[in-house]
């Protein structure tokens, strides 16, 4: 209310200013002053009206991204019951203090709850550490399982690039204690396969070990200490050039520039089964217990891979590093590939859209008595899948159903809404999916058009002559052909026109 | 610290005592007290140490409720397809100001996020406010939907009955303007066939309408100010007897006990399109505006249902009132009935498991114009049905299998472990579920009994004469039955097996 009334004195002040024909650039002055006090009154006013929209970073859902989500769901669910999972769901929030020293520095990004009375909570940051604890709840030493859900990160949104703040994880993971490499093989092969059937073009799966990794750092002179931090800059390969990622290590960390260097060398290494080989007699890495049990395993993975016929789209990386603290051996990343020109020779990375790897502490951390239970498992970045999709849906303008009606049950008459009604019940009950237009009186033609508007091929006409010959004419949608079906076989004729 | 040194004080006292050979009684004061102080310490130490549990009122659901769960979604998904509806997705949380002023007294059970700094959010109270939201940004008049999601509530929890903090709702909802009670009808229909398909047993549809029982208040002498609390009375009907009702009314809520008395008289009526025709009649209720088109109304819906064929099981009712402030028309409530004991001769109730109404005015509480959408929808109470059907199957000890593979790819002899992986790869690629164990040398005796405790029906075993002759042996666990069937037959002889 002050500051209405300061806004009317102004402009009392502008008006006497005028009316005395002041000079001209202080009533400008003035003016200027005026129009800025009223943003200023009317951005405050905008605070307390309604906001229509939904939280920064989130988003609804329409029933046609819903079926594109429902499409890839659809691949995603079908491969992990291929491979045997079973399925688990966990509270959208945990108690706090489960997420309390899990993510390291991205703890900063988690949701949590109003202190109303009760326990502290916060929403999930991932899949993971809600799974971790319910193995470690209920004891669990052996488990094949797939969750699909939302989690919660405050991060800094880009949502035309597939990064919200409330988005779908699609876990699958492997726990138990098993002859080495063969769930983590398995791991690759759902990732290939999931990629493979989503027909999103090109992708590369890098491979990497935490131990190979680590081995590394050690050979190059890194000291313990520092183990995690350049192992963070390492991660940053895949956005920043080598020459950027060198001087976070030596300025900001304080890396001697020899090791830097040593690690340099390393990095720009990728391959298959012969790198593997190259490194294990590699005079330093292979005098390194870890790296040497890491290359070990790589090269038995590689045989595995092999057997499934997928080492075509594996890359052995020494630059892979991932961000997540837990993992502790076989760490992955999946990238679409992308022939952007045909001057461009190799093929441009358009980002990560799977990853995982090997977390065999994690589960310690939860269990009273600090009981292990290895793990290895992986998580589709399905967001990414959705937008790339989603993008493409609208260049190709591709006509997506929203909805599985068969049929519309209709009238070319009025006064026939009954005998609508009583059909269409006859249809539902005999499980045809059918939909009639909510009006006692719809013009033919409204109805023809809803079923062009929403796919809908047939349409069952009600008429006079015909209820009274036992008969409803069936309309195919697309063809417009007729024809008169006998009551009783309606449904069968359906069933028999809408399979495929 | 402090408490520590406490306790070794007592402690040593307690020693000095018995060693002075002191007072017995004494003696064991003193020792009462250190016990206690130790409990203490005790306690103190235990509320530090980390509690591995899910938060109030909220739970995991295993593989096999999660098993349980797709079961009922399967059918409750059939059905809103069958009748023609889209599916949307909304955020977990909302504006806080979304959720304000549509709870009434409940407002106090929302879940509010911390402020981190930016927008004020909650978790969603239920799935019809962010669908009137929804609708109201995106300028939607017309639309059929279902949308299943949880929602969150700081209530009590009674987790045996199905009463949880994190729950799922189940939605179907119509909105647009129509030719009255056609969606309404479609509703209940609905209604009808999900309670059918999942096979709970015996159920029944009370039905009512905002408008007669206003009507119906306003011809008892009910002051206008009084509807509401007087309608939360009556929606406790089914909890309470009439007597603990009315006495609510008359002495909490200042109602006229002649105006009770006179309620009390409606609110035990019940019954079908005869009762609909005789209070058409009713002298007082016939000149209540309200109650006239509430009832002529009802009549329509009746004939509607009876076109559908599900009047048996709708039971017109006067008592129903429903809590939610925002319902306009026609309101509905499903309750499952159980002949508990022979000599009980009314089946009793036992709990709503499906409800909804009519809410012609929420979409314009968020428009800026505040233009209406009408709107009825339904919404299933999936954790009741949900704890039904679990004690059910905890009940008949009937198996529930958590995974769908179809077959075990095993060996008989050691060292086949690539043999195994490259058949399981060829499975995979083709289709089939197929798991193997992730053991180097695992034992026949052990790769069937995984296949027996897991439901799975097949077994491919690998074996060095069967490889040499281009066969692998199939065994059908149930029967023990084996077969050599060649390799390039496998898929084709394990489709047809595990063909239903």
């Amino acid at each position: 209310m002050a500051e209405e009334a300061a806004v009317r004195a102004q402009a009392e002040a502008v008006r006497r200013l005028k009316q005395d024909k002041a000079d001209p650039d202080e009533i400008a002055k003035e003016v200027a002053k005026l129009l800025e006090m009223k943003a200023q009154l009317g951005a405050d006013e905008g605070k307390h009206k309604f906001v229509l929209k939904t939280p920064k970073g989130t988003r609804d859902y329409s029933p046609k991204q819903m079926a594109i989500r429902e499409r890839v769901f659809n691949v995603i669910i079908t491969c992990f019951k291929r491979h045997g999972a079973e399925v688990i769901d966990t509270p959208v929030f945990e108690l706090k203090e489960t997420l309390t020293g899990k993510y390291g520095e991205d703890s900063k990004l988690i949701y949590d709850l109003k202190d109303q009375g009760g326990e502290l909570l916060s929403l999930r940051y991932d899949l993971t550490v809600p799974f971790a604890r319910y193995l470690a709840m209920n004891k669990i030493t052996n488990i094949k399982r797939y969750h699909i859900a939302k989690v919660y990160r405050r991060d800094n949104p880009a949502m035309t690039r597939g990064r919200y703040r409330e988005f779908y994880q699609c876990d699958f993971d492997i726990a138990g204690q098993f002859d080495p490499m063969i769930p983590d093989a398995e791991c690759l092969k759902i990732v290939h396969e999931i990629l493979s059937d989503l027909q999103l073009g090109d992708f590369i799966i890098k491979v990497n070990d935490r131990r190979i990794l680590d081995g590394m750092f050690a050979v190059c002179g890194v000291p313990d200490s520092k183990f995690r931090t350049i192992c963070s800059s390492v991660d940053k390969l895949d956005k920043m050039p080598w020459e950027e990622v060198r001087s976070e290590m030596v300025g900001e960390k304080g890396l001697s520039p020899e090791a830097a260097d040593h690690i340099g060398e390393y990095v720009q290494l990728h391959g298959g089964l012969d790198l593997i080989e190259r490194l294990l007699q590699d005079p330093k890495l292979s005098q390194n217990k870890l790296a040497k049990e890491g290359l070990g395993d790589m090269k038995l993975l590689f045989e595995y891979l092999t057997l499934f016929g997928i080492t075509g789209k594996i890359s052995f990386d020494l630059s892979l590093a991932r961000g997540l603290d837990y993992y502790t051996g076989v760490i992955f990343e999946a990238v679409l590939l992308q022939q952007e020109n045909d001057h461009v020779e190799e093929p441009v990375s358009v980002g990560s859209v799977a990853g995982g790897g090997r977390y065999d502490g994690l589960v310690g951390m939860f269990d009273p008595k600090g009981r292990k239970v290895p793990c290895v498992g992986v998580s589709i970045g399905i967001e990414r899948i959705f937008s790339i999709l989603e993008q493409r849906v609208e260049a190709s303008e591709e006509k997506i159903r929203t909805t599985e009606t068969q049929v519309l049950v209709a009238s070319a008459q009025k006064k026939l809404l009954e005998e609508r009604l009583k059909l269409i019940s006859e249809l539902w009950d005999a499980g045809i999916k059918a939909e009639v237009l909510y009006k006692k009186n719809p013009k033919l033609l409204n109805q023809l058009q809803y079923c062009e508007d929403t796919g809908i091929p047939l349409v069952a006409i009600v008429g006079e002559q015909e209820l009274k010959d036992g008969v409803i004419k069936l309309r195919v949608v697309a063809t417009r052909e007729e024809v008169n079906v006998r009551r009783e076989s309606l449904v069968e004729e359906i069933r028999m026109r809408t399979s495929q």
